[in-house]
């Protein structure tokens, strides 16, 4: 494993925090708990321990002391919907059809969805006798046989779909990015198992509802395995706090958002403390895509990674990722391993002691090495995906361009050939293209690409077809 | 104060430091020792705590764990000799004439340096008995009358200017940033008190040399209060690491030199803790100005921030600062306080009792309110100059632009009529001009700009005479 240490942190939490992992084998003896916190369109750059000066997130900045902070952590996808659909299945999202290049994501006129054939986190999870709960955005289908209840998850509060859709025909122009956008322009429906539950949704107090959903749950569940998969609805827009977080931030309303998902997360890590459950859970945060930069202020910021949301520009795809299991993740580890969300299929898997599905390519590998310090990460090679077309590729520090784009706008795609080089870990952001000197390199990782294209099944596209209007 | 608190490493650190700093008042009742740790050309991104995905620092980060991370910590000027004159006299550089348009900063061939009416930091706490050391670059003038001894310091070791100079006319183009640079291509001298004992200065051990002085220097005066001011050579190209540092970070030479400065602050604070002085030590972490982006690879990054060295856009000024005095400063906090480095000179004489000068300007404030946790800084303005010129201004969270201007390269000033507005909170990386909407402000902090003009004494030019040649 690669990782820098704060070394009193360490010798401080040693006293308080007996060294399980020094026990702990591949796979841990007990059940253990997972809750997945995702963000969404939150960039690399919006947190205080990724170097954000405004926005304040004295929880996460704790997750992050006293646990593991990822710094090349990765979105397997540009945008929402397929980005959930590789973390939940440990699947690039071409493998089950849940990218299009021109919807990108789906709408609520989607007829499509996860295909019942996937295996979810949470229903690979239910085998070992786990309670499940899907707190928040889904966006992997909206018709009842692609709901979270029929994924896997015990249970489901959220929306369906993201925040600014059934936008009102009526909406002012702007009306997403607008700091004053009321909630009822969004016709957005809260739903609860299978039922509509509030449209539109009160959107303020999403994130405060969303959190003590799951700690009802966790509370609920505390003496069996439970995994939550708490995705959050924000910082995507229109953005809304509820009244305890609106103005308090300096950062303005995206910062508002944002610490109050922090809150959020604090709320997570304290109710695990006072059940006693903190040492038998591991928590992951991350996000599902980088910024939305056209957004401008009500978007994020990817820190010193170039472009955002929709781009395979590392500021399109790496995101945060902090892990905090105390006792078992060594606290203030700054880990630099290769690693995606895809991976923490696998992670979940190996924490339940099941083995990865025999009969379809898995692209996950466990973290579980990282996370116990047992070994590095088994993740060299990462591919980035534009919608269908595999347009990127990073093998070690090394990253190759075939095809740039900005992530929204007009700009049009700009081809490569010979593709563009990086060296990711001494030009994070992309700004020195290293191809004429290092043709082997290209090569290397151009033999990478090809292997995994060889071996790839497409699955059928999800995202193009829409329900026929009545 | 405005900071965010990451508590459960308060709670694990409040068990062992004792909270002396419930009884410290505004000026502590012993002498306290001071060491200013000073990199030179660092950005504002270049630390792990402040968000480097690649460099590692431990050392630094653990600074921060313990201390206080400052997010709106600006050197005084836009290049190096300006911004130790203001660092070191607690004085804009345009009062002491330490600025110039042309030639920016002192050379080889310079006469001037750095006034001997000036009253240093070291010069004050030599009134009352501190021992006072300066190890590393001066860059305040290389003649007799205007090196360190004659400004208040007892003890001298380094370089009396930048790295860079005294460049052999056989060097090869592009020296500078050449990551092969040999020694030998930059003649500069290695002083000790007023002899040079080394031309050319092996520079890849300048480093470990500069803090074994810094280590010999603390431990020969431990019985006595005592002020070092250590002012690295690098990561100001050309750079140069040590053996133990050369080839080991992932982000390539640049990465190695700033991971042995994070090396030489955790020598640092080793020494003070063996010789239980780290509880009666401040150390104070910072740079420069930001990083020196036309130097490519073999310069720094200002992270999320804009442009770098040389200009008044927040990456030429912003930098990292970072405050560690265990026991009195609470661990774990982030000051968002606007602070830079002509506070060091006010907070050092606060820490020892003296008085501000009464017969001259200081514009450095104390920080030991913010460091000790009671109240705000005092600082509510600071002006950017672009060398002699003041070109934009901050007030709470708005700055204006008056001119801007990339740092080096052949891009002419711009000028603005009105101002360009950023709101620096909401918009740290400046990217959207809300001057139409907020014409009061830009009147308000113009008002701020002319009350200080009109009370400005510029001091004579002291960089733009050159020696006769003999």
């Amino acid at each position: 494993m690669k990782q820098t240490t704060i070394r009193v942190v360490f010798a401080l939490a040693s006293l308080l925090f007996p060294a399980l992992h020094t026990s702990a084998a591949t796979t841990p003896a007990r059940p253990v708990n997972l809750i997945i916190i995702l963000a969404d369109d939150m960039g690399y750059g919006d947190l205080g321990c990724y170097g954000h000066p405004t926005i304040r997130t004295p929880n996460l900045d704790r997750m992050a002391a006293e646990g593991m902070r990822f710094t090349d952590f990765y979105a397997c996808a540009v945008v929402c919907t397929p980005s959930r659909a590789g973390l939940l299945t440990g699947r690039y999202p071409i493998r089950t059809g849940m990218t299009d290049d021109k919807r990108r994501v789906l709408f609520p006129n989607s007829a499509g969805g996860l295909p019942t054939e996937e295996i979810t986190i949470a229903a690979a999870l239910k085998t070992k006798g786990y309670a499940t709960a899907c707190i928040g955005k889904w966006h992997l289908g909206h018709l009842p046989k692609y709901m979270p209840t029929s994924h896997g998850f015990d249970y489901y509060y959220g929306l369906p779909y993201s925040n600014d859709m059934d936008m009102r025909v009526d909406a002012p122009k702007g009306a997403v990015r607008n700091p004053d956008a009321k909630t009822e322009w969004f016709n957005v429906p809260l739903m609860q198992g299978s039922e509509i539950i509030e449209r539109p949704a009160d959107q303020h107090t999403l994130t405060k509802r969303y959190t003590e959903h799951a700690i009802s749950f966790i509370h609920e569940h505390k003496d069996k395995p439970f995994f939550v998969y708490l995705a959050h609805t924000f910082p995507h827009v229109p953005l809304f706090a509820s009244e305890k977080f609106a103005h308090r931030s300096a950062r303005g309303l995206y910062g508002d958002v944002v610490e109050e998902i922090d809150w959020s997360a604090g709320q997570v890590m304290e109710a695990l403390q006072k059940e006693g459950l903190a040492q038998n859970t591991l928590v992951f945060f991350t996000s599902d895509n980088g910024p939305w930069l056209i957004q401008e202020l009500s978007g994020g910021s990817a820190g010193m990674l170039r472009d955002g949301k929709g781009s395979t520009w590392e500021g399109g795809m790496r995101v945060p990722g902090v892990a905090w299991w105390p006792g078992t993740i060594k606290p203030g580890q700054t880990a630099h391993d290769l690693a995606c969300n895809m991976d923490l299929f696998a992670t979940a898997l190996a924490l339940a002691g099941i083995p990865v599905p025999a009969d379809r390519p898995i692209d996950g590998v466990s973290l579980l090495p990282v996370l116990l310090g047992t070994g590095p990460a088994e993740r060299n090679v990462f591919f980035y995906y534009r919608d269908t077309k595999l347009v990127a590729a990073r093998k070690g520090p090394f990253k190759i361009h075939y095809v740039t784009q900005t992530g929204y706008g007009s700009a049009k795609p700009e081809v490569h050939d010979p593709p563009l080089l990086f060296n990711l870990e001494q030009d994070p952001a992309e700004r020195f293209d290293i191809g004429k000197d290092h043709p082997d390199v290209i090569a290397d990782i151009a033999k990478e690409v090809e292997k995994f294209k060889t071996n790839l099944v497409p699955g059928k596209d999800q995202l193009v077809e829409v329900e026929k209007p009545n």
